[in-house]
């Protein structure tokens, strides 16, 4: 018998996945293996769908996050894969099994975060499943979401040249974590941190304005870590990417927080994951008239973090010089 | 606090399904509370959405459930409810939480279990989501299935008069159940029955061909037992209902079974859930004319149990008296 770890998630998805191919193609659909699932739904819309499953103990800590800040996250975390495709969220599903412990004015706080978020990006909740768990509680959530399918952008849409590029700040929710993890003071600066950790606000109108652009190629949201959803660009496309640490936006909340708990920022940064802002590659020869528009729209950079190459590997370069990280690890260059 | 048992599942849903009932009248849109959402799709035709999350130790036992089985039962029982509304399945999306006691093999046998159905249904796996679970197996399936619009048929459609009447036996798979927990010898009448409870086959021909007829007005699939699930069409459609237990349509198999174990076979009929057949109200005048075509279509009656009232309880007949369940319950006319 086999262990699943031998095969990894990924190594599992592909197993299963491809049994499930029959019809795709023909009825023009897009199935396992992006950001969401796309159905055609009329001559210039798609459909999108996606899902999440969060398991308490494994995803989160009963006695770390509040009910609210879990409904709204919950939630959260599947507009972030509808935002990375360029659509509009249109509707929700939520399951949910319920162990004893779980209270009904916890409920009551849990659907409130979920109606916060929800009716700030006009979505609706239209159905689900309620059930006893045994003793874990478990969320999990679908979200049904609309495009104009010729804006759509999938993860291998990326082309060798192009530049590599993050919607916001990257590290913030890893650094939360670790307030949390080492039970550092919560002081305003570790809220702030905590609270992208807790309450990540998706990135819909960031998604559907870069859509808009033909010169912006593949799109996937940061759930994993910019180091491992990198991988799934280059999955996809068959490229590889360099990336400089020294270029990726981190708050200077973080950097403050990393100076006086001695983390490395660069690893948060690049490794941490949750963050829920998008990653996207970018014709250069576009960048900057896309970027000034950007910045009118957002009051920030689409910063450039790295770009896509032909050789099919992940090179780690730090002001300029390439990175052994297999060596060195992150330690070598931490904070400089 | 209040505890969830309090107010329990029903009317959990109630307290929350209040909260998201926006923008649903001016698209049309139903949410909570039938068998499916319904989302307009064009002119004619709608989307139906449904979602069940099976939870180990609480839906199933892993030593006492295939793989294959507990795949195949897993979309099951989504697509029962997508017969409920009288739609055809389009797409399945699996989010799964895997313990680490399951191994590559036994998922093997579990997609092998979602495949055959998905095969013989019409029906694509396009999506999902794989995670590790602390402990327990955790399946969450969602169905988007298709319907002609004004074929539609929801709970509150039903009308005092009716028949009630159901699409097959009932009681099958909790005797299948009952030999499991009795450790009864498994023969073949044994095995028929525990193949009820493992591998229901969804009446999604029956919900269609009735879902033609206007004069089918209420349907609903039998997944709690006739007793809990007539409740859900009194509640919708503001009526009550008289239940015969001796016209409960059940198999020789069963009846055999309870009198060589001592089971009451109308307990088993009315109670025991998840047989995944489909209950419907019928205009009484075009009965005939109805269970004619049915009996040529399907070789078999659909079967009459009872009939909707104006008065809004639930009575239950034996033998042409009532019978008060509450004081004698089930034993009082045991296997007669």
């Amino acid at each position: 018998m086999t262990k699943i770890s031998t095969i990894g998630e990924f190594g599992l998805i592909d197993r299963f996945s491809k049994l499930f191919l029959n019809g795709l193609r023909e009825q023009n659909i897009t199935g396992i293996g992006d950001d969401c699932a796309i159905i055609p739904l009329n001559e210039s819309e798609s459909w999108l769908v996606t899902t999440d499953m969060l398991i308490e103990d494994r995803h989160f800590l009963l006695n770390r996050i509040s009910a609210f800040e879990l409904g709204f996250k919950s939630l959260a975390v599947n507009l972030s894969d509808i935002a990375a495709m360029g659509g509009d969220p249109h509707s929700a599903f939520l399951s949910i099994g319920i162990p004893n412990k779980i209270e009904v004015e916890w409920l009551d706080g849990f659907f409130k975060g979920i109606k916060e978020l929800a009716d700030n990006t006009n979505t609706l909740l239209l159905g689900g499943d309620t059930t006893k768990s045994p003793d874990k509680l478990i969320i999990n959530i679908l979200v049904l979401g609309k495009a104009i399918t010729k804006n759509i952008k999938k993860r291998s849409a990326a082309e060798p040249g192009d530049l590599l590029c993050v919607t916001g700040n990257v590290g913030d929710s890893g650094g939360g974590l670790q307030v949390m993890l080492e039970n550092k003071p919560v002081d305003d600066d570790a809220k702030g941190l905590i609270k992208a950790h807790h309450l990540p606000y998706p990135h819909l109108n960031e998604g559907k304005f870069l859509s808009t652009y033909k010169d912006v190629h593949a799109m996937i949201d940061l759930s994993d870590g910019i180091e491992s959803d990198i991988h799934r660009i280059m999955e996809a496309a068959g490229c590889g990417a360099e990336i400089a640490l020294d270029k990726l936006p981190v708050s200077d909340t973080l950097k403050k927080l990393a100076n006086k708990y001695d983390w490395n920022v660069y690893e948060l940064a690049m490794c941490s994951g949750e963050d829920y802002k998008l990653m996207v590659t970018v014709n250069p020869a576009q960048y900057d008239s896309i970027n000034s528009e950007y910045k009118k729209q957002f009051n920030r950079d689409l910063s450039i973090i790295g770009k896509i190459k032909i050789d099919k590997s992940l090179k780690t370069m730090f002001k300029g010089k390439l990175i052994d990280l297999a060596k060195h690890g992150y330690d070598h260059f931490k904070n400089e």
